[in-house]
Formats: structure tokens, sequence, C-alpha cells
């Protein structure tokens, strides 16, 4: 027996992908690095994915969860020959408490459709990724996803309470609990966010929120980038936290108004999407704030979308952005940074400076109200050393938003992409701890390894200093 | 030399504590434990802190770290013969960064002083335990502190960004980032909550909330506590979060008022203590919302504080609760549960049957907001079998918590007091999983040990049936 004759004795032939075209399909997501995929299987329940769990042991094969392979940061993408475990087929909704605002949700479901389907209980599923038309749950706890209405709510791991995973051994571990205020140590929170390098979860205990009841959109023009921050800094100084607040850049408005047709100012320097939620009167005193600092910061367009269709239309143009730049050309890089809100003019201005340099095609979408960056460059891989030149200034604009006291990544995690940027934020030490903290879950590495810790975490082990 | 000559070498006489009178007063925390304490340091440096860890773990003496001794779980109680590291005297504000709203503080500083602190800025630190007169934020950063405003502010958790800790074999790490969105594994959240058993926290960098422009209390008194629930249900269910939501039980009502005159209605059977905060036009909404569904839930007396000294005139009731009990007998035991918020009615009937089974004299006081209920008992400890029945009784509401799909600890933590009880939440599996992270801080069993978890928790080590 070999590991795929073992796989197809538990899954049958038609879940388990081994031919050479499959191979191709599931050996990237959607960022930039190709991986390196033995098989991919598609278990149905927790007990497969246990059971696959204990097969790919005894191969010493590495495991990569994957779940519609959304991500930009190669979490992914396994980089020494792994089995690419892909939870797509568990994405049921198990049971929704209606009273108790929960529901057990399978990982592979989509995280709209689980929006969707709680559209007639007047319940949403908070975290709103862009894409959230195509990435699950499972993803979504992988990465601590965020999104537009993260501002307000906060990113995935506020809206997750509990979670059962096979663990590197096999077995199943519940982290959380259906209770509230769980006791003792908070592994949820360690798990929302470890990108699968602690174990796969196959169930996930979600917190629904009420849909509000009344909400307003608006649309806010600027001459430039600066009088939007200023706008949001303005707006967040008077107390008001908006559900959103987000800004594109001209470029970026340019080219979504040329794909969704919403009547963006493509003659403003900078678009400022808001939003407020709330009761009637909360959401008028909300709208009156924003259109006041605005006015005080020379916008020179306020829309207010008057009805759900209008506010459908002006959210088209913010989520569609990226399937926007698609028009634009042929491959584009996606970056992922934090600032502090404070500092967002200044590394803006030192971003616009880097892709200038490098004469690289930019632009701009921006979480404005949480200072997390989304610098995109649009380019040509198969231009000679264009992919050299992308990385290079990738690598320039991280630097410069954690010179400013920014981060390494706010929502797509580090995965490959960013991992050997890790001592940029963290040092020797407090790396170690967080790879006894994995070794906790998973001694052998089994569980996406080469992932999220640059190698030689384990700093003191391998340099045989241990105290 | 012995420890106690190395600590003196390191501290001086005045910071090593050992005298009998010493040990007499730090071996016991604000609960019902007495502990065996070897001495008891007082560093005034993280330098400091990580070399006394260095000389307990040469002499083998496990560690216990304490703020303000106001914990009521056993967390700061020695078990075994231990070394106390009282951490009072890292008690300073070191940095405040009023744009970005965080401040380095010490963990010895009191919770209540630093938003005192804070008040020319307009600024506080929003967790509230009952306690903050006294309580520090290291040790609101061990249990997880909530508090009254915790229903719309969130726990302790949701307040700190970093945490810099000295670890079991006194190496200094940091958990956490100054930077937003800290990437990795998010030891932070594992670290808040752990009751000292993973380091002992030095630094704290702490998220400072925006004073609220406006605020209005309301005190209602309802016919019964199930009215009262009703309406803390109804007013949920609008979709507002009032910044706090209490309900004292009449017995409690009585106790307050007789002790701080504050206009309570005693002859209520519950007072709800509701808050709302925001702008002006918010809180006039807010308190419309509450004052109507109070009403349909047969509301007798609906007071609005109208002004700073009114409203805290109402909340000095509520925080001097357990300071009124103390009149009304020797000793008293205040529990800490978890329930849905639409089991408050199902189970507050049981816990009074218990108390009426055990003769005991019951005064309740909760956040019901958030379904964490604090059922106290008051007692004379000198009467015979009384501590008995007491704890007794505990274990019973714990119980009846749990199965109506509570849970076992809001906010005091589990400490010695409720370890034996936590595999009523968790599996063998489970604890074992929490235990293994434990492992990964501290392999040598230094840092609070026989907290928390029950003995054997790595169950697998001690059956010798790893996987």
């Amino acid at each position: 027996m070999t590991l795929i004759d073992e796989l197809i004795a538990l899954l049958g032939p038609e879940r388990v992908r081994h031919h050479p075209l499959d191979l191709l399909v599931f050996s990237k997501d959607a960022g930039v690095t190709t991986g390196d995929v033995v098989a991919a299987v598609l278990p149905e329940t927790a007990q497969e994915v246990a059971a696959v769990v204990r097969i790919a042991r005894r191969y010493e094969t590495p495991i990569v969860p994957r779940g519609a392979g959304t991500g930009l940061a190669g979490g992914a993408v396994p980089v020494s020959p792994g089995l690419l475990v892909v939870l797509t087929r568990l994405n049921e909704i198990h049971d929704v408490d209606e009273v108790g605002l929960t529901a057990w949700v399978g990982p592979g479901l989509i995280n709209l459709d689980l929006s969707e389907r709680l559209e007639p209980l007047g319940l949403h599923f908070a975290p709103d990724p862009s894409s959230q038309q195509a990435c699950t749950i499972g993803g979504n706890v992988g990465t601590n996803a965020g999104g537009p209405h993260c501002l307000a709510d906060g990113t995935t791991v506020a809206h997750i309470y509990a979670a059962e995973m096979v663990t590197a051994t096999g077995e199943m571990v519940t982290v959380g609990s259906e209770a509230p205020d769980q006791p003792g140590l908070d592994l949820r929170a360690v798990v929302v966010g470890s990108e699968g390098t602690l174990g796969i979860v196959t169930r996930v205990l979600v917190r629904l929120t009420q849909n509000a009841p009344d909400v307003a959109t608006l649309l806010i023009g600027f001459p430039t980038i600066e009088a939007a921050a200023a706008a949001v800094s303005g707006v967040i100084a008077s107390g008001l936290i908006p559900a959103a607040l987000e800004i594109m850049d001209q470029p970026m408005v340019k080219a979504v108004e040329n794909f969704v047709h919403a009547g963006y100012p493509t003659a403003a320097g900078a678009v400022l999407l808001a939003e407020v939620t709330g009761t009637a009167d909360t959401v008028a005193s909300g709208v009156d704030v924003i259109r006041s600092v605005s006015e005080t910061n020379d916008a020179i367009e306020i829309r207010v979308a008057t009805d759900a269709d209008e506010r459908a239309l002006l959210w088209k143009g913010r989520k569609g952005a990226f399937g926007a730049v698609a028009q634009a050309a042929p491959d584009y890089y996606l970056h992922d940074t934090v600032v502090p809100r404070t500092a967002l003019v200044e590394v803006m201005t030192k971003i616009y400076e880097i892709g200038d340099r490098y004469e690289l095609q930019m632009l701009n979408v921006f979480h404005a109200g949480d200072g997390n960056l989304h610098p995109l460059v649009a380019f040509d891989a198969k231009e000679p050393g264009m992919l050299d030149r992308v990385q290079e200034a990738a690598t320039e604009m991280v630097r410069v938003s954690i010179d400013a006291g920014g981060s390494l990544s706010g929502e797509h995690g580090i995965g490959l992409e960013k991992r050997g940027l890790m001592n940029l934020v963290f040092s020797d030490i407090d790396l170690d701890a967080q790879a006894r903290v994995r070794e906790a879950f998973d001694d052998a590495g089994m569980m996406n390894p080469h992932k999220v810790l640059p190698e030689g975490s384990r700093c003191f082990d391998a340099k045989g200093v241990r105290l």
C-alpha cells in the first residue's frame, strides 16, 4: 500500500486527486507562489479528516489544510511535498440558535452563503472580507480575516466562540466552548489566525450578529488622499465608530468605475466610503457627523445612499475593486500592512514614492478606519524582471509600514510570503515562545510546516543554549 | 546561602518578607483558602522579577505572582510551599499615547488609579471590576477581569494590546505587539486569563477608551426578578447594547440601601441599573428604549440620573454591594457563574432553591446583560459545619449553571476553587491540549502550579498511552 492507496481506500478515487492536472490546480492559492502537492483529498466529515491525518502521519507526509484557495500569502501552498486537505465539502450549517445567536457551521461553508441563509432571520456573520463570495469560514478562521465592517465589529476572532479541531495526532479537540466566558487557557484565540499550523478545524461555532434596524452609506469625494485621511481621523476623534471607513485613491476609483459603473467621482483625488448603522436616530446623527467633518476637510462631493439598491451599488464598487483591476493588467500583487491611523498620510506618501521608483502601476484601496493598507500593484508577470521588482518593492512597503509603528499583515496572514519578515516585529525569544506553543499542538511538525514562523524560531534548541 | 539569603542579597531585607506575621498576611487572597508561603518578595523592576525567578528556579521553589490579593478563587494562594512575587511596586504609568490611545503601565497599578490619572485627558481604562479601587491591572490581566461596563466594552482581553512577561526560565518575552494586528500566534490572548500560570507579566500595553460625550444612568424597580430579567432580554432584543445592565435582588437592594442610602427602592422585588453612553442623541434614544421596555415589563419605578452626582450615587450602591454585605454577616462567599441570558430566570430560580435547601442567607447582584451571575452567601464561618454547607451549595450552583448551557466562571477565574470542576466543561483531550500549551511556557511546573487545570490534565502522558 502507498499513501495514495490508503487514502483511496478511505475516501474512494473521486475524492483523492493526484493526477498531474489536479496537482497543478491545487498547487497555488490566489497568490504568486506555486507549491508541491502530493495529492488533494476532499473529506466530507470530521472523522474522515482525522483518518486522513492518521494515514498521512504514518507516511510522514506534511498536511496543508485548504478552503477555497483565495488566500494571498501562500498559507495553503505546500512547501515540501504535502497532502492538501481541502475542506470545501464540510460546508453545512448544523445548528442555528436564533435566541443565543450562534450557529455551528462547517469550515468549508462560503462566508457569504452563511449570511445569505441567515437573512430571513435578520442575522448575519459580521466578518466580510472582499473575497466573501468565494472564501470559506475555515479560511477566515485560519487568517483571522477582516473586512470593511470589522472596524466596528472586530475581526474574525471576535465572532468565533469555539472550534472543533483535528490535531496533528488525529485526535478531536474542542477549543473554546458553547458556554459563554470559557474558563482556562483561551486556546480558541490562539487557533484563530494560526493558518492551519495547529490542526485542522472541522466545525466552528460562530457568533451571529443582528442586522441593524437602519443603515446609511456615504460616498464622499475629496481633492486628495490627505484630505480623505484627515476626514477619517476627524470622524474617529468625534467619538463615532462607523461600521466602515474605506478609502480608494484616484487610480482605483477610475478602475472601479470603469468596471461597475457605480457613479464614483473619477475627478476626485480620493473617495471615502463610509457606513453607519444603528437605530434611525443613531444613523441620522452619524451621517451628520461624517458630513460635517467631510465638509471641514474640503469634500467636493457627498452622496448619501437613500435606498438598499443604491447602497448595494456603492458597495459593489468597493467589493469589486480587485476584480476591476483584473481588467487593467494580467497579474496583480495585493499588499497588506497596518499602520497607526495617524501615520496613514506619511506612509501612503512613502508607498507612492516606492511605486514610482520601481516604475510600478499602483492602485490603492484600504480600510482607513483601522489603518489597514492594501496597495495593489498591477503588472504583467511575463515582462522580464518584473516579478523581482514587484517583490523588492513589496518588502520596502512592509518596512516603511513597520518603521511607522505598523505591522506585517492586517488580515491576509503571514503564510509563506512574510515569514522571513517576522523578525522585524518579534525578537528571537518572542518567536521561540510562539514556536513552543506550536510544538505543544504538533511536536512532529506535521501541520502546515514552514509557514508563519521563520526557520530556526526554536533558536535556543538549534543553538544548543537552552537555559 | 539559602533561598531567603539570596533573595535578600538581591532585594534587601525590607523587600523580602518571611516573618511569621508576614507569611500569615500573604497566605490568603480575598477568598476562603489559606496557602503555604515561603516568603513574599516585592520587586520594583522587571529585571528584579527575572532575577527572583532564576533564584527560585535553582531552589526548585514554585512561584506565585500576586497583585492586590483581591482575587476570590485562590489564584494567588500557593498550594505547595511557594514564593509569592508581589507586584504592587511595579505601578508606574510609563507612556501615554494620547493619539494612539494606549499606555504602557506596570502590573501593580491599581485599576481605578489608571482611570483617575487619565481623567484630564478625557480617557479611561474600560474594564471596571467591582474591586477597582483596590485590584491591579496585573490581576485584571491574570483573570481576564470583567465589570459592569464590559457588556458593551468587552472584558480585559479586549483592552490589552501587549504584555512584557518574565518566563519560568527568567527570560523576558513580549506577547502581542505595539503595532496593531499582531501577526503570528496570538499569545497575548492566551496569556490574558492564564492566572499567572504562564509567566509573570511585568508591563502591560493597555488600550485607552475615550470618555463618552454623554451618559445616562437609569435605576428601575421591578416587582420580581423575572420581570427585571425579561426587561434585560427585551432591551437586548431591541438591538441596543447599553454600557451596563445590572440586576440586584431585594435582599441585596435592602443591604445596599442600608449601607449607602442611594435611594434604591427597597419595596421592589428587583432593581435594574442600566447605563447608556454616546452622543446626546444616542443616549436620549437609548433611554427611551429602556424606559419603554421597562414599562412593558411592569416597572414600578423608573429613575433617570440627571447629573453626575446622582449617577455617582446610583453606581455607589452597585459598586458598594459587597461592602454592604460585610455589615450583614462576618463572612461571605461570592459565586461567579455564567448562563445564557435566556436561562437567567430558570437558573436564578434553582439557585434560590439551593440556597433555601442549605438554609443559607443569599443576596444576588449580577451582570444581567451578559448572564454573569454572582450569588452571594453571607454566613458566619465560626458556625459548625457552615463552611461545608456553603461549599456544597456552591458546587450545586455551578452545576445548575452548566446544565443550563453556562460556564464555570465569568471573571473571577478558576484558581484553586474550581479546578476540580474543569472536567464539567472540558474533555480529557481538551484539558490535555491546555496543559501542553502551559508546558510550552513552563515545562518545569514553576509558575503557579496546581492552579486552573486539574491534576492529571496531561492524561496521555500519565496513562502512558501517547499516540
